[in-house]
C-alpha cells in the first residue's frame, strides 16, 4: 500500500494495543521509523486495549502517544457499542461487531495529528485476509483514502499528500504473529478480547481468531484465556 | 453535488450554528427533507456558535440534534485552536485558521450518524466561492469523498451509498444570503465570529465575509457588531 514507504522519515500510528497494531509498531521501530502513537477511545465496551496501547507505545519508543476520545455510543449502529448485543458473528456478511464509518473516522484523526506535526504518512494495522466482513479493512478502502488524503489536506495542496499505509493488508493472522514475533514484538501487553475481563475470554471473534492465528504461526499466545 | 439527491428521505446535516450550515437547514426544511443536526465541538474558542447550532436545529425542526466533543486541541495546527495566534490570514493561500483535515473528520463522524440511523445522505455548507483558501472545502474534495463514501460502510457495499451533498459549493455569499432571506433563515440566531465576545467582532475573516455577502445581497445584517 501506498508506494512510496521509502521516503517516510516519521509517521503517525493507529495504535489500539491490539495484535495487529502493536506489530505495525514493532514493523515501524525495527525499521527505523520515527512515529507518533493516537490511540482513539470511542466508547468501546472496556478500557483493557487502551492500557495496552500505552504499554505498546512506551515499549516502542514512540514520540507521543496521544489519546482521543469521541464518545461513538451517542451514534451507536454497532454490537460492540452495546453491552446487550451478542458479539458473535455466528456466520458469514458484515459482523455485528462493525462500528459504521469507524476506520473513517480514525484515519481522519490520524491524517489532521499527521498534518498538524509534520509527518509524511499514518499507518494502520487494517488487514482484509483473516478478518475479512468490515468494509473498512479492505485494500480498495486504503487506496481511495490515499486519493482523498491529497485533496483533504494543505499538504496534498501542496504537493506533498500524507500517505495512508496498511502494511498488513495482506497478511494473514499466523503470517502477522511470525513476523512480530521476529520483530521481538511483545504480544504479552497487547489485547484483543472484546470483553474486559480479567482474562481474555476465548470465545469471541477477537479472541478467536487470534488464538487461531497462534495456533497456524505454531506459535504459544502468551496472554492467558478464561476457555481455550 | 451528489446526482442522486432526489431520493434522500432523510439526512444528517452538519450544523455549525453559522451562515451556511444554518441556510443549508433552512433548504432541508423548506423541501420536507427530515434532519438530523450534527455539531461537532472540538476546541474551538468559544460556544457562542455551539448555542446558535441548537438554536437553528430546533427552529427547523431537527429530528435529532447531536452534539459530538472532540478535543483537537490536542492536535493543534490551528490559529483557530491557539488563543495566542492571529486569526487574520493577511493575504492569500491557505488561512491561518485551517484546521488540519477537519472537514475529513466531521464528514466522517456524520457518515457514521447517517449508518446508524439508516439516513441517506450528509449534507454540509461547505462553499468554495467567497471562502476559498481551505483545500477541504472544493467540490473535487466532496466528489472524493463520495467515492470514499461507497466503499467505506456497510451501506455502500451492500448497493446503496450514502451520498455527501454540499449544496452551497457554487454559491457566492451574497447568493446563500439571499436564498437563506427567502427561505425565511433567522439569521439572527446566527453566529459566524470567530471570537466569542457579546457582539460579534467585525473584523475577523469570517465576520468580514458574513458582513460582505449581506452588503452585496443588498440585505440588512440582522446580527449586532462591535466594529464595523
Amino acid at each position: 500500500m501506498g508506494g512510496t514507504e521509502a521516503s517516510v522519515r516519521e509517521a503517525v500510528l493507529l495504535l489500539s494495543g491490539g495484535l495487529d497494531s502493536s506489530t505495525v509498531a514493532g514493523i515501524l521501530h525495527a525499521q527505523g521509523t520515527r512515529f507518533r502513537a493516537m490511540t482513539i477511545s470511542y466508547g468501546q465496551r472496556h478500557d483493557r486495549e487502551l492500557r495496552a496501547a500505552e504499554r505498546i507505545a512506551e515499549y516502542f519508543g514512540a514520540l507521543e502517544h496521544l489519546r482521543i476520545e469521541i464518545d461513538f455510543r451517542k451514534i451507536g449502529g454497532s454490537a460492540l457499542l452495546d453491552n446487550n448485543q451478542s458479539l458473535s458473528s455466528g456466520g458469514k456478511g458484515i459482523p455485528p461487531t462493525y462500528v459504521p464509518a469507524r476506520n473513517t473516522v480514525f484515519i481522519s484523526l490520524a491524517l489532521a495529528l499527521a498534518e498538524a506535526r509534520g509527518c509524511d504518512a499514518v499507518f494502520i494495522g487494517a488487514n482484509a485476509v483473516d478478518y475479512s466482513g468490515y468494509p473498512d479493512c479492505r485494500p480498495e478502502y486504503i487506496e481511495e483514502f490515499n486519493r482523498l488524503s491529497a485533496l483533504a489536506t494543505k499538504r496534498g495542496v501542496e504537493g506533498d499528500p500524507i500517505i495512508i499505509i496498511a502494511p498488513l493488508m495482506q497478511m494473514s493472522k499466523a503470517e502477522i504473529i511470525k513476523l512480530g514475533t521476529e520483530l521481538g514484538v511483545p504480544y504479552e501487553l497487547t489485547w484483543s478480547c472484546y470483553r474486559g475481563g480479567e482474562k481474555a475470554c476465548g470465545v469471541c471473534d477477537s479472541c478467536l481468531y487470534r488464538l487461531k492465528g497462534f495456533r497456524e504461526a505454531g506459535i504459544r499466545d502468551p496472554i492467558e484465556y478464561e476457555n481455550q
